[in-house]
């Protein structure tokens, strides 16, 4: 089985989900559709992107059987994406392969085994988007050359592993699995903690009475991630919590000793910090995968 | 007199003084230039930038006497800036208008004055650039609609002034006079501080064993910063050390903000913070100037 003889069945159409609709109808695979906006639904119909809309149900009203041939793709916030995996219809609940695209896995995982289709879950997180949100923003080529992170429950079979596998490289994503505890401590790391630092900063500036246009194109870049949807990360952000205040500690270990060294005024120190750091944003300073 | 009449010394041919010339060049103003790299003067007298290649000691050896309709800007890092003014040649120190671009102004205005150029000097600070450095990252067009402070000193003439808005709104720049000391707290906000968060964030991913090439989309976003100049940003740092501090401790505070929040598992809370984070980010969000 390929892609190409499957019908995907999206739920959830911004950014992330509709990307995906995109890629796929561009590529002539067959798209059903939901989303609990119909006005979206309705955009997604019109551009040719969803064939067959989905009701508030999820139910294809012109489709007979069960079809072995579907692959589920949950596009809606972590916690929007248990709801939808304890609801899904006996139909789309026995495709080929389900998958989410949440920014976290672990506790996706969970509700996927106790929602008794761990055999065909694999959780997945494209590395890809950003600040905005909604069919709006959705484009073609979104995950050209994302890394995506595939977790598979202890008994996903291997062949809904290579079928995830095969979907995302055909979106131009490079995927590569993870157990889901790494993958939260890691994106804990690279994506969540960062965000609550760039909205942290927000609000620093906010009570020192700055103004968002007197930032510099240097102060702007970090501060783009606090315009990101409250509702996505306020989510994301307890779901992970734990693996978050690591990653704030090691931050904050860092910002000290900024601080003693900029109290002690030694600047051949400071350059030395500011060396290190370079140096770890250099292309060639990759990570030592497990 | 107007820009166009002028000459411009352009003392230091980088991302800054390169984007300068070129500018100025492409509007048929006369430009000597001079940098301390004879391979980056090299290439910007070939590229037609540069008309009159100035030598090491900064005398224009075609020139006679002291020319009062000449411009001169000081484009090197902080530290150096200091010291160019303090050995400026009496052709250059004569000038109508002498400025800096350096990303602090109070030590600047101070060494200024102690120069005796306190009547014809203007500290500028055009908020444009990224982490590149040097004449092959100089560009047309880098201020186009960037601000751009002006601090002049507390003897500086109104005709200096006037010059100095007039240059930089040649150039595509918004100019905003502004006190030395209020400026270097706000930049210290706005740009130093969130440059010493991006390097903390590499030097805590570096000891996490997270590599770059992890980062998604926004964590790039957020980490670019650590990619500046280890040279330009430790003297910035060193220089602006107390403004820099206070902004630390605002950072920290929020940090810590979110460190309770996180930890109450509070995700009303934890939504609240992201909301207000955004809306600070809205662009309606305007500085109230002083």
């Amino acid at each position: 089985m390929t892609i190409d003889d499957c019908t995907v069945a999206v739920l959830g159409l911004g950014l992330v989900g509709g990307s995906i609709a995109r890629d796929l109808a561009a590529r002539g695979v067959r798209v059903a559709g939901f989303d609990a906006d119909p006005a979206t639904l309705d955009a997604a119909c019109v551009a040719g992107v969803v064939q067959t809309r989905l009701d508030a149900d999820l139910h294809d009203r012109g489709a007979g059987e069960t079809d072995s041939r579907t692959i589920v793709i949950i596009a809606v916030p972590v916690s929007e994406t248990r709801r939808v995996i304890q609801g899904l219809p006996k139909r789309l609940a026995q495709a080929a392969l389900v998958m989410d695209v949440a920014s976290t896995k672990r506790s996706v995982l969970t509700v996927a085994a106790a929602a008794g289709i761990a055999e065909r879950f694999v959780g997945s997180h494209p590395m890809a988007g950003d600040h905005r949100t909604g069919w709006s923003a959705s484009r073609r080529g979104l995950f050209s050359g994302a890394t995506v992170y595939l977790c598979p429950t202890p008994r996903t079979h291997d062949d809904a592993i290579q079928i995830a596998r095969e979907f995302w490289g055909a979106l131009g994503g490079r995927t590569q699995l993870l157990d889901d505890r790494d993958h939260d401590e890691r994106v804990a790391f690279t994506s969540h903690m960062p965000h609550v630092v760039s909205a942290a900063l927000a609000l620093a500036m906010a009570k020192a009475g700055i103004g968002h246009d007197e930032l510099g194109p240097g102060g702007r870049d970090v501060l783009r991630l606090a315009r990101s949807s409250p509702d996505m990360w306020s989510a994301v952000a307890a779901d992970n919590s734990e693996a978050i205040l690591k990653a704030l500690a090691a931050i904050e270990t860092e910002l000290a000793a900024f601080r003693h060294t900029l109290t002690s005024g030694d600047e051949r120190a400071l350059h030395a910090m500011f060396s290190a750091a370079r140096a770890w944003t250099d292309d060639g300073n990759t990570a030592v995968h497990r």
